[in-house]
């Protein structure tokens, strides 16, 4: 069992990714793709002149506010326009690719976190109205239903909180989730770097090889923005029982081939 | 077995369609709920700059002509924000319902129509390039596998071509085909009409039965636009062994409830 997780930013090759799904999937093995789409919520956001809001917490990350409006604009782009084309490629490609989002009988369930501390020119503001969560349980039933009869689930980045409402959640850390309850062999992210770098502005400083129990303190020491996110996803998963987390690039032909032979970071036990 | 088709057009109560949903659920009925999309769809392709665009074929129905373009936003409305705000919705009102269109698990298949035929300033043109089709299998392992595990199947109306192209389809006769592949007791069409009128001007000219073998004949001396599409499913999804047809009113209280007491239209053997 593979869980993949592809998509969000930009640059990414998806056709070179779900040829490489296909590839694996004739070969017998058994594959999630999970799939991200901020990028493009960002552009129909602007186009539907309701641009993105960016605010920075009180511990300093930058993250997205999503009102309503955003949240449903988000499952709209994620949930239908990614998720289906994809599995339209997929199917094109021979795979008996099914969507579905973490909404959907309560695949991804978390708490939603509805108000959030900001810093906004130097003062500390409360603004409520959040729909973002983190992911507490991944209720595996419904994906191995599918997995059983034979079917590739493709799975959008939206969980559902206890209290009902749909939820947005970052794809690496629902990747990771789901790579732990199915107890992947492997989880592998394609993003648009090498893996995790020394120096973010220099590619050739690649860290291939993170023993788990040193993660943390690469984390603090290597990792910044999304990448923190990812090796913290990486973390958590392999606690839980993933053997290993493989951070790759995305941008190459045969991504994922490439991340099997070791190209990467990878995370070992 | 119920398989319910609601929503699409403006004016269905759609709160009132997932209460009574929930209650048929509760019931332990199984059920499968379809719906549409057309209206939205018109309203955020404006709002994207690509308003949709209706044709004339030369048969002289109208229709909507689905570029590529226009079937990424339909797919977006329709399997990301409609699909998944009703499986919300359900889910707050304890369904577990799973949210899917017909391009995934190739649930819902059918030859593409990518040329049109139509009538333009009086003269007749070739339209190349439509992504819309109609349903000619409906491949019901899925669905039963999602029944039979408790879950509530809620369906886009998209399709997949043979080819493997997403395809725009129309909900009522993706309805009807589900309900007959289900070999379903009964097929309830929720529309902004009371049923099928005598007099389409006047709402108190309400057909209440009609016997299956009269169906056509009722189809060419009332049925006008979309009514004739509900008509035709209805006819079709009988003559395949479902029960009983009933296309309802969706504006009301309880319309799911009114429909099952015999309100409406009911097309019986």
């Amino acid at each position: 069992m593979i869980v993949v997780k592809a998509g969000g930013g930009k640059g990414l090759d998806m056709d070179a990714v779900c040829s490489d799904v296909a590839e694996l999937v004739r070969q017998g093995e058994k594959v999630v793709l999970v799939h991200g789409g901020s990028h493009e919520t960002n552009v129909i956001s602007e186009q539907l002149g309701h641009p993105p809001r960016f605010v920075t917490s009180v511990s300093g990350h930058s993250s997205r506010y999503t009102d309503r409006e955003t949240l449903e604009i988000f499952a709209m782009v994620v949930a239908g326009k990614i998720n289906k084309l994809l599995v339209e490629q997929l199917q094109k490609l021979g795979v008996n690719a099914v969507g579905l989002c973490g909404v959907d009988g309560r695949l991804l369930e978390g708490q939603r976190k509805d108000t959030l501390r900001i810093v906004e020119n130097g003062r500390t503001k409360v603004l409520r109205g959040d729909y973002s969560g983190v992911i507490e349980r991944v209720n595996v039933g419904l994906l191995k239903l599918l997995l059983d009869a034979g079917y590739v689930p493709v799975i959008a980045p939206l969980a559902i909180s206890y209290e009902g409402d749909a939820v947005n959640v970052d794809g690496d850390r629902a990747a990771a989730a789901i790579g732990a309850a199915l107890q992947a062999e492997k989880v592998i992210v394609l993003t648009n770097v090498p893996g995790l770098l020394r120096d973010v502005a220099d590619e050739s400083t690649l860290i291939p090889r993170i023993p788990l129990a040193q993660a943390e303190s690469y984390l603090d020491r290597y990792a910044q923005g999304r990448m923190k996110k990812k090796i913290l996803g990486a973390v958590e998963a392999m606690r839980e029982g993933v053997r290993c987390v493989i951070i790759a690039d995305g941008r190459v032909e045969h991504p994922l081939q490439q991340a099997l032979a070791g190209q990467g970071t990878v995370i070992e036990p």
